[in-house]
């Protein structure tokens, strides 16, 4: 198997261990194999002064960037990883090969997808136009230093792409099945219903917040959002904690917590359902705080998705579906810049034991990727 | 105020410490107050051989009578307090008398009552007929191994009260207000609803038990038990904690937990509770433990009642109201046995800082129980 260059490349990457959030040796080894590709590569650390934990701060980033003029196609991914737990078959952090699989933690989410892109770019030449990667450290973790730093470190620049391919592991069952064109939004929000603590047995004494909670809950619960649009599965509320934290059997407690997730399409922006929930919770006597992760975004059919789907057929033999559904990704903030397509390797054994790729899909997406980005570039 | 009976025995119990489950002290303490007046003491430890520790032990119990024939009336109370917690402007155990109030745990609830009693002794000569004291270490606490054990060690002795006293601190804002003739009932309750945890960007792979334990408690919250009646204010259900434990805002819980507080009265038992709620959180897709601590009981007016209500407007100028209100008493099982009737201090201080009594109210107290003893006696 030593004939394949993406499967040289992802042993390489994933014998680093890179726990979100990811510094220094990885980017070392992608560096090295980025330069001798006439690369210039600018890496650069993030979050170093920001003191709160829950940012994941420091964060290390890399931007490379190759070729002039023409269109400016860029490869999105990360190089952290999520932690690889107990219990696998052999190191996570020492990729080996069984049968068909290379296994390691990243082996498709996602060290495998970048491995693939940079032995695409061996058969790009330089003059098909202007690429880039933006590989962060932290995707896997808050996400406040990764991608959006680059972000902020391209515009600064005054480079920004004209299409972006993000590398993420969307096929399902096999290569080429799914790939995504938008994601849904995320808003995280807390309600807490007030009371007065007393003794059960003189409830006149004291206010119980629960059953103005249930009822706010009972309320939230019957709203439907949406019925689904053409490209997203309808908007959907989790309830997703319920809290008081009394432990006493004779005790009305002080106050009721719960927390909601909502998951929502482009029908919807964040500040649009913390404002309907608002409408609900603050007239039934509870307040709310919201955390809104990521706004819905789509890019519409066009020329980006139309080739990934034609050079997927290609390559696979399957017209991949183009979907919205899962959680959130880095394509929500570089959605901001430009189109995005997502598509990348099967994501069953992701963030699990024993993560696996096929050695035979690295191979065949490595081939999507070429093929893609000189379509693209050449149009 | 040397000439108050009632005040020297009130401080002497109030010097031993005696926290719940009381032993020792406190008990050779009474004991050495009622052996000079005639009185045969019992004294026993019970729940010795309980490991659990819920259940409190082991706990002591003192059992004493005099007089033969006629009448027996009995006297019950505890002689175990709530701890005291800080912040007391004197030591709550070294009793002290500041103006017209004796200071000290345990001075209304209900050491203060215990010695008005043993004070009213002195002048009930012994032919007035059978007279009991029942005595436990625990009311405060699990009051397994307290009255409970007491009734058993009189059944198995053959003697059990015809009319019984309980000391407890009955009146509100002065000696005299309320008496109790009964007491709610109260259960609790604890709902569990089993889900699937999973992802909230995957809900169709996960089961989230919340909405159903919210519709639940909906249900719940809109039950109306009764609207009282003459003796019993209107059963109460409040709903007293909520929990998933779910820390992750992006994770479905697996699970999620309500606990309710019924209490109740002569119009319901534990067990029919249990079965109402049943037949809602059953349906609805949850499962219900329960724990009757305690069925409600009523002595309806009668002798005792009324000769309490008599004697104490003959002391302090006040009818007291009837009531069935506030939390249980060991009362609840000396129902069991005979008609009982609450009556004792003003409950104003009870298991607070700086609990204090009246030392007029001790005198007045000994003179109604004095009264009240002497009148069911000679009936």
């Amino acid at each position: 198997m030593t004939d394949s260059l993406a499967l040289d490349y992802a042993q390489r990457l994933m014998a680093c261990e890179s726990i979100s959030p990811a510094r220094g040796s990885v980017f070392d080894t992608m560096e090295a194999m980025l330069v001798p590709l006439g690369f210039s590569v600018e890496r650069f650390i993030a979050g170093a002064d920001d003191a709160d934990p829950a940012h994941g701060g420091p964060v290390e980033n890399l931007f490379a960037i190759r070729g002039k003029g023409r269109r400016h196609f860029a490869f999105a991914g990360h190089l952290d990883v999520v932690p690889p737990g107990e219990g696998w078959s052999s190191g996570p952090f020492e990729p080996v090969i069984k049968g068909d699989l290379l296994y390691g933690r990243g082996a498709v989410d996602m060290k495998g997808s970048i491995a693939a892109f940079v032995a695409a770019l061996h058969e790009i030449p330089e003059e098909a136009g202007t690429i880039s990667l933006i590989i962060t450290g932290d995707e896997e973790g808050p996400a406040i230093h990764g991608t959006r730093a680059l972000i902020d470190h391209m515009q600064a620049r005054g480079t920004v792409p004209d299409l972006c391919l993000v590398g993420e592991p969307t096929s399902v069952d096999r290569l080429g099945d799914m790939m995504k064109v938008g994601r849904r939004g995320s808003v995280n929000m807390w309600i807490t219903v007030e009371g007065t603590q007393g003794h059960v047995a003189y409830p006149h004494l004291a206010d119980n917040p629960i059953p103005r909670l249930v009822a706010i809950l009972a309320q939230i619960k019957a709203v439907a959002l949406d019925e689904g649009t053409e490209f997203f599965q309808p908007s959907n509320i989790e309830i997703t904690e319920l809290h008081t934290g009394n432990p006493a059997t004779n005790v009305i407690p002080a106050r009721a917590l719960a927390r909601l997730s909502i998951r929502f399409n482009d029908l919807h922006s964040g500040e649009s359902l913390v404002e309907l929930i608002r409408g609900i919770v603050e007239p039934g006597g509870g307040t709310l705080k919201a955390m809104i992760s990521g706004e819905a975004f789509l890019t519409p059919p066009g020329e980006l998705s139309a080739t990934m789907a034609a050079e997927v057929e290609e390559v696979t033999g399957i017209v991949p579906e183009a979907s919205t559904t899962g959680g959130t990704s880095d394509a929500r903030f570089l959605s901001k810049l430009c189109p995005v397509v997502e598509f990348g390797l099967c994501n069953a054994t992701m963030h699990k034991l024993d993560e696996a790729v096929a050695i035979a899909d690295l191979d065949a997406l490595t081939e999507i990727y070429r093929r893609v980005t000189l379509r693209l570039l050449n149009a």
